[in-house]
């Protein structure tokens, strides 16, 4: 069967570059920082209560995983909590919104690689700001077409993504380290979607594998993109 | 002398919706719980401060107004600021960025009426999440041809913008309430820009205006755009 991939689109934190780390580093200083009032276990399970009912108001990115620190710091030493911790916390967020942007393996050549046949595209969730600054950083900016910095990812955000930039989802292919963002949605937007597992993901990213579904692809890293597509576009 | 307008952008807080005032309200209850510590116009100096210093890092929106706060909380009472007046701030942005989006008076109209002959576009700054919540909040999104949420406005925004969801800057016209974001950009970009006074301007958006500029028009409110349109297009 012949598939015409016109369009590919990339995910950008813990697909391009190491994201999730900054953060997992951020929440064991968190975590440190408040032994005193609970163990790890409970910090971290409060914690992450505190972002899924965050998310709807706060979105995605690192002024939101602040702001929940804030309140998960308040809650649970009942208000104990010295403000000199709370400085801390948001001396953390600056770090990871000022930390240099590490390209992951292969991240660079899969991306110049297939700029040369096709369309490339970054999509990606968070923080406009940050994310531009992150983009910039990456050096990676030539090579995309199009950017889409997006509050989330739903099948209407790929179909949306695949149009304007593209020739549409039944074209197109989404590559990110999420199971739940990059992969499902893209799948029931009608395109192809490759997921390239990163080595930490955030645990609201989790989701089952779409196993068995032909527009479905994995692979252990993104060295293995061109081949791949080049299988599909012949 | 004829132009060609086909493309109306507008801004979006404090153009087509209320939205400084939310800011002056929780800053006025910041002020009120901080009180022991210093006078109004202090804080209000520090506050601004802080702002200024994190819009680098943050960008703008209601999240970063919120950081800021705490921030300055925390400097202003020397550490001394109890946690419960940290979480009423916190409080204070969930109210903005969950409060009902209220127009401005004649947006409705000057929207729907110039969406039946140009191309109307939203171009905002500020948090992804919240702005997407207020389109839709509007009823407006109809409207629009496109809607770009934006971490700066500069010219280059524009040119952009312009590009991809009309004809260029030089068939088309920004409406917004910012000399400085609105505005002063636009006009360097090549297009017309007109500006729609709000009753209250953050401090940040202040800008000297341009007089006798030839694609600058004023108007005291949005009731008087689809004329002034009308006139540059015949």
């Amino acid at each position: 069967m012949t598939h015409m991939l016109t369009t590919i689109g990339f995910d950008a934190d813990d697909t391009l570059w190491h994201n999730e780390a900054h953060f997992r580093r951020t929440q064991a200083r968190f975590e440190t920082l408040l032994a005193d009032y609970a163990p790890a276990d409970a910090l971290h399970e409060r914690l992450l209560e505190a972002e899924c009912r965050n998310l709807g108001h706060y979105g995605f990115g690192v002024k939101s995983f602040v702001l929940s620190m804030i309140e998960t710091a308040i809650e649970v030493s009942k208000g104990q909590v010295p403000s000199t911790v709370i400085s801390e916390l948001m001396a953390a967020g600056r770090e990871i919104l000022t930390a240099p942007t590490e390209l992951l393996p292969h991240a660079e050549t899969a991306v110049r690689i297939l700029s040369q046949s096709h369309r490339v595209i970054l999509i990606t969730k968070g923080d406009l700001m940050h994310q531009e600054r992150k983009l910039a950083d990456s050096r990676l900016g030539n090579f995309f077409h199009g950017v889409e910095i997006v509050s989330n990812k739903t099948p209407e955000t790929y179909l949306r993504a695949f149009a304007r930039h593209g020739s549409g989802t039944g074209q197109g292919m989404m590559v990110g380290n999420s199971l739940k963002s990059d992969v499902w949605p893209m799948l029931e937007a009608g395109g192809f979607a490759v997921h390239v597992p990163s080595e930490i993901t955030w645990a609201l990213e989790a989701a089952e594998e779409p196993t068995g579904h032909p527009r479905y692809r994995q692979l252990s890293a993104l060295s293995g993109l061109p081949a791949l597509v080049a299988g599909l576009s012949t």
